[in-house]
């Protein structure tokens, strides 16, 4: 029987989240941000949930990220105003960069190309831009010393579109440690504030020095010339972050809930009816230094139960066994017993589901919260 | 400029469905189940949709096979009665079972423990169920000289639940080229057709058996003892399929449309808008001859471009570049240019949208077909 007996109610796989630890998650960003002297603006492509913006900016109406146009209209629709779409505009999504700006969002867009910048150009009037910075190899974007940095920035400040820079350390993901986290953190800086730098050299205008990931972004020790930190999973956390040591497993706000469905003792095998579909099919602990198969397995009440992983994933089937190599005892785990997984990527398990169960912070019924999807 | 200009009115990443397509591989199986003189009960875990289940079962009512009550609640609100719940029941799921039961829905459940038969026992009236036979030690399941299996029959019959036996040869996915899985849809029946008679030879019933996965369908060359035969992604195809010989890559049915978002020239890669969110995180050709990392990229109209697969997911970005060792040129994909994916597991990549835009068989315009999700 788990402490809250409203977990029974709810039917299986269901998505929980823990919101005192997801409280604390937001809070130390915000204290390191607030040390740092930067702006931060949440990603939310993580959450996709109106509640949990809210959480994220209290009561003003922005800063944030978005990966797509259906969070930047959704959100906007919620009251946020200050929003950087945060993937490459493309021209035939304009017309609904447009629509967003005329009805009063300030919204931002990000490119590093010349084609982007013409695209723009042709609106009729001005889409403010940032320009994409590679920093790290990792994706998109110009290098700081790329001579069409420069084109790029004059193109579109004749159009009236160039509002800064900004960068996205994805490679810090893998690799672990907070002094490795610290130096790619400083590398990310240094290429964004560079790249401003080459800009402002061109008498171009580039009040926005936007960098960030959650990694580097709870690593900083120094921010001069950044204007503004970005960064998503921070608000959840999850495997792969306590894998290269940014939280701990129990900083991880987010779970699945699952009932045991079957079992293979021969095999010692606990079949669980959470598979990929609940869980997502990521595996980004795979490469780590502990592989946590689909996810660490934890009691109703969320303690981790010592070695014991979602091995194999299936559509509606979890297969829980002991990591390899483990001499730790199998537990008794009954037919129907509830257990909670720990995700590997919090962004990934998130939106396989379309609500939040909130474990509410001062205590009392859970809480539902919605989530969205689509683009 | 795509040959259906109606693409372009499409956001993307979207999820295109080739209708001709769909309804050869609709046919392709129905005639086999025909000649092999067994029912065939489709899998609709992969296509979520009434629309689609309609085409799959014609004007009937059944039968058909679920993964979730969601499902099973779904279709039954559409008109389907006949309906295979085929994951392991729990005793906390057997109120929304019986509920449906009530409703008029012949809802079969699974199941292969004694716990299991005693909750249906303590609900009063009887519930039907199969018990699974593991075939082939991919998931649950007694196997066929399992004492247990007798045990089990003899406690549902005394609980007037015992309708029968199925197994899903789920290994054969691991497997490549028609005569194996000939071999393994024989271990299949074998199997499954030993456990009815261990039953019967007990003086239990065993009206149904049950057996099916999409490869052994397709190369079953005698089910004899069988009475119905299930699969699921054979109505759309995918990667995976294609790279153990059940389908050629022309017959996948499903899609996600993308944009060509930028460029890094240096590296041979093209970033466009389709990342795991659209495509899902499913590798499942990462372990086959041939890698199509997170799917093989078509141009508009669906004509794979020789070598180009996309390389690398995140989020909301996906990275395409030529497969490794390849010397093909890489194709100028300007800005803003349609692409379609094809995907390496069709569940998966579905599971990640809620509509299909169905391409005609008739032609005329785009049809949308809604998708649903949950629990």
């Amino acid at each position: 029987m788990p402490d809250r007996n409203d977990l029974l109610d709810l039917s299986t796989p269901s998505l929980l989240l823990d919101e005192a630890r997801m409280e604390r998650n937001i809070d130390r960003l915000a204290v390191r941000a607030a040390a740092l002297k930067v702006t931060l603006r949440p990603h939310l492509k993580t959450v996709k949930s109106v509640e949990i913006a809210r959480r994220l900016i209290g009561g003003a109406n922005g800063p944030v990220a978005v990966s797509t146009l259906a969070e930047a209209e959704t959100f906007f629709a919620a009251g946020i105003t200050d929003i950087l779409y945060a993937v490459g505009v493309v021209p035939q999504k304009l017309p609904r960069v447009q629509a967003l700006r005329t009805r009063g969002c300030d919204l931002t867009v990000i490119l590093d190309s010349l084609a982007q910048a013409e695209a723009l150009a042709s609106a009729g009037v001005p889409i403010p831009a940032l320009i994409e910075i590679d920093s790290d190899g990792h994706r998109g974007g110009l290098r700081p010393d790329d001579p069409a940095l420069v084109a790029l920035g004059r193109r579109l400040h004749a159009a009236g579109s160039l509002r800064g820079v900004m960068t996205h350390a994805g490679e810090s993901y893998n690799i672990r440690g907070e002094a490795a986290h610290t130096a790619f953190a400083e590398k990310e800086r240094s290429a964004t504030v560079a790249a401003a730098e080459a800009l402002r050299a061109a008498n171009l205008p580039c009040p926005v020095v936007s960098v960030g990931s959650t990694p580097t972004a709870h690593a900083a020790r120094n921010l001069d010339g950044v204007t503004e930190l970005r960064a998503g999973v921070y608000v959840f956390f999850d495997l792969v972050m306590a894998g290269i040591g940014v939280c701990r497993p129990d900083d991880i706000a987010l779970s699945v809930l699952t009932a045991v469905i079957g079992h293979q003792p021969a095999k010692g095998w606990i079949l669980v009816d959470a598979g990929w579909m609940a869980l997502s099919r990521d595996r980004g602990t795979a490469a780590q230094a502990v592989d946590q198969g689909y996810g660490l397995v934890c009691d109703a009440e969320g303690r981790i139960i010592p070695d014991l992983i979602v091995t194999v994933a299936n559509q509606e089937h979890g297969i829980i066994a002991r990591r390899p190599g483990s001499t730790a005892v199998l537990p008794d785990l009954p037919l129907g017993m509830l257990l909670r997984i720990l995700p590997n990527h919090a962004c990934a398990t998130a939106a396989q589901h379309s609500s939040y169960n909130v474990i509410p912070a001062e205590g009392g019924p859970l809480k539902v919260w919605d989530r969205f999807g689509g683009w």
